[in-house]
């Protein structure tokens, strides 16, 4: 089977193209069908900016590294007992590339984000197909189509970090860092209360995008003086929620400063392994006693991203799309930052959704 | 000063015109400016849905009973130590009738809205002016005129029911009653994540009035069967929140049957002080494990109120007012039940916000 | 394998001795070891005040229906994937006899308690051996002997009564029955925060269970005004939490006035079908914001229970132990009433705990 | 009016006795009696861990400067208007020695810790009067002494730090630091729901004091292995909710560490202005997903001290008394550590409760 993966250790960006990371197309085995398993034929994978991460090696180095988590597609199988949700072969789906145990102390305390087991049904998706446990599979709503679809699992990690703030309506929100899980976390924060919506990142096309869809406000914290303009935007107050989505050493530093006193700040990204924020607990947690939290992975947050879905505008996260084969030019594409998201499309499937949001466009 | 008042008690509804409920325009003495109180010229007065039950004696029997609390208004005078918030004459503001004294067991306990003293500074508002203790006024937002900013009442109850529902981004939401609550109420949830959002109202014009501005389905209880209508919305889930703005005996009854397992349901309106609702336990709070709240007033969230109020729209809620004079005119048309809400204008005052959604109509 | 089982449907109280319910010891036949299944010779099982309605076909009518789902016991087989917790032979375990799917859509969003498939693994316990999934067995702490052990699953439902209160330290407590568990759901709740906790119960000798184990006051509701005897208690204030575990319609209809304003009452035991509380909306959700609900099972609660577990005082709760053969003998004494809890001991297995609350007496 | 305070600025370790920091007894004026206000005669009055930052200038280098906001005593005075909450003359009393506004725009958000006026009240209280809003005040329970009664500020901020744990009952609970507030905090968790509740602390005579009062483990975190202790205790798990009492910088770097995944870490002390905590996001607020936050001062938490403090053993805290007359000798035993805290008995009045937990000894 067709699968895109890692196919030598290296980053993506290394201008000595011999010490480069490689992706390309491999053959891989069939995935098994348990008897609890649904095997869907792979509409659409798209490329996560933690996928370059993987090609440095972060997590093994033994090639090939099969990729993609973020998918959609149609179901073309079913195991014997993968009959609780009422799935049905012709299915539109998409889902959690983790499953969770439910044995573990963890799944039974309710934190399944810490599932001792979370691993064990993590398959590469750009793929012909790709066979999860029936817990990891949801149906599509009739209005989001397989190409939007292929964002549930993005959304879902909007949903939890949004679910983390504790954010009351009316609350004035920042978020740092205008990448997919920034953008998707500024529309659903904008449909959950926000005000004051402020977007801070340094590369225009990408604030633009965030005016577009939703931020009232935006920051170009290498031209402006973001201190200065939170201010004024807030009223001197600052912040009620601080959303990081940058992982960015440079760009975390100041955010405590424009946080409100009470705040809530969650670091939404991925961060260098080694970065050690300094964090004045004078100031920042005895004075204005803020809270700082994170997010690793979203469980519980499925079934609400499913009807946040229909609601968002995806055609800008979506515009970008290239056939299996050409996958290596697509994370070319991805690694350019030309585009939000890139996504790749895995198999023709025609679709019966009502496909509002879809532009033409990307390297098609 | 000319005050609206109740001048004799009795239902605005009875047909009998020599015992019917009396509104109209009285002398009342000035009120006393202390040191830490603001008089405020007030510029409008909106008709609150309890006005009436005032009229019924609800409150007490002594006539005449002054009238109104949905005020906006232009600052005309400071007390000498009302200088906490940084007010000033001519400031555009609006407010709340009630103030919390602080010093009892509930305000020091963070519950206002049991203060033992609420009503010391409750005066009435449908008057040339109104003075009030500095805590109860709110500087309007440049952009809310004075005529929206008479809303900032009714919208922090609003947004106070909508803090009680504890809602997640993506929860489905059903409303029940289309008057002035109901409609600020689902404006409110609509920008704090509601989704399958569902108006329940008998009269055809507050229905699509909720689908003007963000419901995505309505249902007539009476043409209706509202729980096949709650079935299909919710894919035979139930509603996770349900929030009652009727106040109707009758209306109630079947709330708790669209509600999903687990399900919040907030009863937000005032309710005949006799009726029981028959509460299955077994059924509801058992085996559904439902939680049922309610709302009486809204202390601390009027700060928020206010980030809210420019996201809201309010023109139709603000199209029918009279001047102060035409005060049992107003009170006609509020019974009559043609617009959802009826304001009064008390004085005649240039506003320099930039009015954006008022809209000509009414009785003007 | 020799079973408690209800062998004729019928009221265990009947007079009509032809007519009543009856319970006996069954030949069934052996419970299936799957592949992810734990096998265990039962040590205790203890009655439980929802037993007796099975004998009244409350859950269906086809005899003979096997009891029992509050046990304890020792691992003797443990299916070939059964390695996710480290589970051995010879462990001493306690458990939940629901097991819960992990994958329908409840259990995705974090609510397993309304799992579609929750009856899958629920087997009698009262029996030689019980088998289930391993994501129903929790080791016993070493501290905790197997005869106390068997109350993990009562005391887990306490512990979700209290979750459900989201109590705050110091908040006013009062507890509406005294049989095992609202004396454990004192106990738990005494633990966590509770101040002037009140048991109300018309059994002296469960008045005075609950003085000894942190009941600071108690009322008779029969012999006393409760309204008056809680209002000196409370100051005036009345309680800012009221547990309800009687079940008793005639008991809960007084609860809502000894509720302090803003307060939460938890109903936490089952009531009869057909019962309707009348519920003053205006009163008690208007006036005084009381928020009500309920607890039906109690998932994600185990762990916790069994860190609570070795601070309990659980020698008066088994004092009562019968020998499997006795079990009618068994049921005869908890419907007597005598002990707060009869235990039946499924098999005499010696015991490494450091046992250190066990009582004799009973009727052994 | 006689009142202690800071003579002379500087450390009360300094060993050149001519720079060293110097506290006495001052003439102060009498504190004017406004119309809300309170007047108390001064029983007792403890010393503050923070009070030697005083003296250090940390707030303030004109000398001098009283001292003391842990005070009880009995009403002498009331305003004419200080009639909202029922006190009297004769009453004994104890109180929050900051008013809060309840005008500015925190106070009208529920978030009184950020009062802009916090300070206005604010006055010395080891001095034979102290004269307070009426908001500041409240009765002691019948059964605390006035030498417990002193103690009910700090058990407001013990009360204040569990309220932010958002502990549940049973979660593992480590407290990082034994002096008043580690004390205090640690007999208040227990109280509300701690389990394998841990006290770290080098000096082997406050691990002691915490094992006589709650504490289950004890760990010296010079003399052991810190990470290896609580690995044991907590099962390899780690301790769900993590409270630093200590303010040191050397102490509170490993506490992340020995915090669960998913825990809250609260810190609960002052830290020096200048010390930057170094935190890598990656590992703890990323993988781990833990929750930091912080404690200022203890608004809306004293009505529940005032429940709590009957419930805790006090005895030890209020050993060591000394007449106003000896404050600076109180001073010097306060630097010596000898007691975790040292009492000035600022008038010595006939106390009518039934004080259970005095304890005689100290300097007296």
């Amino acid at each position: 089977m067709r699968t895109v993966a890692v196919t030598r250790i290296g980053s993506l960006r290394d201008p000595d193209e011999s010490a480069r990371g490689q992706v390309g197309v491999v053959d891989f085995p069939d995935q098994p069908l348990g008897d609890e398993d649904v095997r869907i034929r792979v509409a659409y994978a798209a490329i996560c900016g933690s996928d370059p991460h993987l090609a440095e090696g972060f997590f093994g180095t033994d090639v090939p590294i099969g990729l993609g988590h973020e998918i959609s597609g149609v179901i073309e199988a079913l195991g014997e007992k993968a009959h609780r949700t009422g799935l049905q072969v012709g299915d539109r789906v998409a889902g959690n590339f983790l499953r969770f145990c439910g044995t573990c102390l963890p799944c039974r305390e309710g934190k399944q984000q810490f599932c001792e087991h979370i691993q064990d049904y993590n398959r590469p998706g750009m793929a012909e197909t790709i066979t999860w446990h029936e817990s990891q599979v949801y149906k599509l709503p009739d209005t989001v189509s397989l190409l939007e679809g292929c964002l549930l699992e993005p959304t879902s990690v909007a949903v939890r970090i949004v679910d983390k703030t504790n954010i009351k309506v009316g609350d004035r929100v920042a978020i740092c860092g205008g990448g997919p899980i920034g953008q998707l976390a500024l529309q659903v924060i904008k449909m959950h209360g926000a005000t004051s919506l402020t977007l801070i990142e340094p590369i225009a096309e990408r604030r633009e995008m965030a005016l577009r869809h939703g931020a009232e406000h935006v920051i170009d914290p290498v031209g402006e003086d973001q201190y200065t303009r939170a201010d004024e935007i807030t009223d001197g107050r600052g912040y009620d929620i601080v959303i990081d989505a940058s992982g960015s050493p440079r760009a975390v530093r100041g955010l405590l400063d424009i946080a409100a006193k009470g705040a809530t700040v969650i670091y939404g990204a991925m961060y260098p392994a080694e970065f050690e924020m300094p964090l004045n607990l004078s100031d920042y947690l005895y004075l204005k006693e803020l809270t700082l939290t994170g997010v690793f992975v979203s469980p519980y947050a499925f079934p609400r991203a499913l009807q946040v879905l229909p609601h968002l505008e995806l055609a800008e996260l979506t515009q970008s799309v290239f056939d299996l084969a050409d996958a290596t030019e697509a994370f070319a594409m991805h690694m350019s930052g030309r585009f939000a998201k890139v996504v790749i499309r895995c198999n023709d499937i025609a679709d019966s959704a009502a496909s509002t949001s879809a532009v033409a466009g990307g390297a098609e």
